[in-house]
């Protein structure tokens, strides 16, 4: 590999010089803002290089497919990523402009240079890397990128159901997410399923003055009622139902687990609080198998400063539910709603925003274990190998529609600061990881 | 009375022109706009008329005292009002100008035509009718005319307690609020009390990611989990020794109340509910005599449309509790505290951010009976009369630190929207008030 590690070493300001382009463009999907001009961006840089690229349009922002044969080659690998970023707001927050990359203290500022930006490249440059040395690269790879990622990607379970033939792959490949605080390289196997609901409930047609409390049902506290009666204070989910399909996890999962290295005290300075769910002990087992039924949002009646005696006609709250193999968001959503109307609440309205399956590829997988080799080639430490992240991703897209197995190896440092002001990626992670990313390719090959 | 009467039908324009000068002129405590020019308007106005007037300075706006002495009585009656006003927002909602009071459909339209302004000029016109037929009123009148009501009136009491002997006097007299649908005059012989808290709960000290929900607690739950501890389904307060020290109504309190009229079902429409607390038939032993522990706000992570996946930090909401006699809003803060800490919820933080005591005068009182005959003179129709309104006010001041008879006598319509768009009053209703003051200062003189 050090020819194609070479190359990547004397072509480094080549390759700053693209993520900076890319970083200058916002390409915000939430917010609608110049997500077409990133994808054309990226479109021509991806077809400079060499690799084949279409442009799909969607009901939303465009898909950008790319190829690159490797002529004689067996083996076909899929590099997911996407090329949309979250808002930049609270603006006041950075210490550099988001939108002009900025190298200070050995990392680079600005949004996208994490997420999704900066990783996603390491598949392109690793592919421009085997081009120019040898060639070609050591099997044939098949590029994916979306630009509705941090909206829950929309259009992509259309587009890849309607595309299994062209994504006809032999493995799946993401860099994407924080990486491991220990500093080693982290390869998650699998994510969380995800169940969003909004529960809302109805008072009277306006809100009243709070002087007819004794008289008027309050929908708040319908609300209050209803959700004290999903979870238990000790965390238990009392859904009727809701752990039926936790698929256990086995032994290779529960040791990989197990071996994780983390420092809970470290975890509870960090986030100022005396204790943590299930004491410091299952912090891991939590952060990989647990399931949650977490309270995002409360809202009703008067937020204000002070006081305002009013009582609300109106009350609601955003739940998201993780989940693990074989759960099922749909399933969870009927199960709340038969929890609901079986405990005299069936007049609140559940609606369900969207969801994730749980999707894991097993550890002790060849591909999975090809990842591991090559991780420990370039970085010379072992990684952290992890059954599922505690977040969720399209990764069923890959596992369940395309039965592929599947990784998500983030390039980016555990403090990136994806989704929140300050993001940023180590300059020098930048380069490891397009060398990661050609040494998944040198090992997926074989 | 007829002379009095006669008074106020031959100068109505004076007296308009007065109320509309004063509407004019917005005077928005809780804004801190316009309100020591609306008080030196209506010092200005009282002193015209011949009452003498001191302008007390307090910590917030002025209180405003007014003395006319009437030669050889011996009662004194006390009125009060406010000269300050809600703001007028949402302007949008106006079919008329807020402070250009506007004269349509046999009501005035402004803000402040019904709270308080053109309610607090009832007893200033009944005096000025007395003054110009008779020279003088039946009784000595002293008035108490305050700026920050629509604030909680947080200058009233420590003034009251420090003027007792200026303020020594027979009988309180408000006129303010919205009067009874049935369109018959409304006596309420007192207050509920009020008391209202902040509850406040803490998580990890910033908002996450909410993958981190089967790891770190969630303190939106926690509040959860606490408020439904605080009342049940069937809206029993369950705070040990909530109900302690409720006194019962009495026989003549509850005969009373039983004999006001209401249409349930009109309410149920009105509201668009399909039942009230309690059942149709509770509906005003509710208003009158009712608790409430009322969720006025519920506040926590992310409200906007759509998904977002966080786990807040923060949780909160606001509850007003409305009490009757003998509760106490400092008692039932630490009742609060002392439920919270036994059920461990300890660490939530229990803010009290105001209240007002109950307070009562019996129905049967020789001056409630006066204020009834008065009444019933001017409107030829029997008045409703409830020991207590549904709302809460200052009233314990004149019957607790004073010990007064006191009595609150809306003189606006009961769609008068008070506090809210399109404040009215009739304009008939407008002269009618001004001889009802006068009758009962007639009737209490006796």
């Amino acid at each position: 590999m050090q020819d194609v590690f070479q190359y990547v070493d004397s072509h480094r300001d080549e390759m700053l010089s693209d993520l900076f382009t890319l970083v200058r463009q916002p390409g915000i999907s939430t917010q609608g803002t110049g997500v077409v001009e990133t994808a054309q961006m990226l479109v021509e840089l991806m077809r400079r290089i060499g690799i084949e690229t279409t442009v799909y349009e969607t009901a939303g922002f465009p898909i950008i497919y790319g190829e690159l044969k490797s002529p004689g080659a067996t083996k076909t690998l899929l590099a997911y990523g996407h090329y949309d970023v979250q808002p930049p707001e609270p603006l006041e927050l950075w210490n550099t402009p988001p939108f002009e990359p900025t190298i200070k203290d050995g990392r680079i500022w600005g949004r996208g240079t994490a997420d999704n930006k900066g990783q996603l490249l390491a598949h392109i440059f690793a592919a421009k890397a085997f081009l120019q040395t040898r060639g070609a690269p050591p099997l044939n790879l098949k590029f994916l990128f979306e630009g509705e990622e941090e909206m829950n990607s929309p259009s992509l379970w259309p587009f890849v159901e309607s595309h299994k033939g062209l994504l006809k792959t032999d493995a799946a490949l993401t860099a994407d997410g924080p990486s491991h605080p220990s500093g080693r390289q982290l390869i998650n196997c699998g994510v969380k399923g995800m169940c969003y609901v909004e529960i809302k409930a109805k008072g009277a047609n306006r809100d009243l003055h709070s002087m007819r409390g004794p008289m008027v049902y309050n929908p708040a506290w319908k609300l209050v009622h209803a959700l004290a009666t999903l979870k238990n204070r000790d965390e238990k989910i009392l859904i009727q139902g809701f752990y039926d399909d936790v698929q256990p996890p086995t032994e290779a999962e529960l040791a990989a687990v197990d071996a994780i290295p983390y420092n809970a005290e470290a975890i509870k300075r960090d986030l100022d609080v005396d204790e943590l769910i299930g004491g410091d002990g299952s912090y891991y087992r939590n952060f990989v198998f647990g399931n949650s039924c977490n309270l995002a949002g409360l809202t009703s009646g008067y937020q204000g400063q002070g006081m305002k005696t009013v009582l609300p006609s109106r009350a609601s709250c955003k739940i998201d539910f993780r989940l693990v193999p074989k759960q099922r968001p749909e399933e969870i959503v009927e199960k709340l709603r038969a929890h609901l109307e079986a405990g005299g609440f069936g007049d609140l309205e559940v609606e369900y925003l969207g969801g994730f399956y749980p999707s894991r590829t097993p550890v002790d997988h060849p591909y999975v274990q090809g990842v591991v080799r090559a991780t420990r080639f370039v970085t010379g430490k072992e990684p952290v190998l992890s059954p599922n992240m505690a977040g969720s991703g399209p990764d069923y897209l890959f596992t369940g529609l395309l039965g592929l197995p599947s990784v998500w190896m983030p390039l980016s440092p555990h403090d990136s600061n994806n989704h929140a002001p300050n993001e940023n990626i180590y300059l020098e992670g930048y380069f490891e990881g397009i060398k990661i990313s050609a040494a998944i390719m040198e090992e997926t090959a074989k």
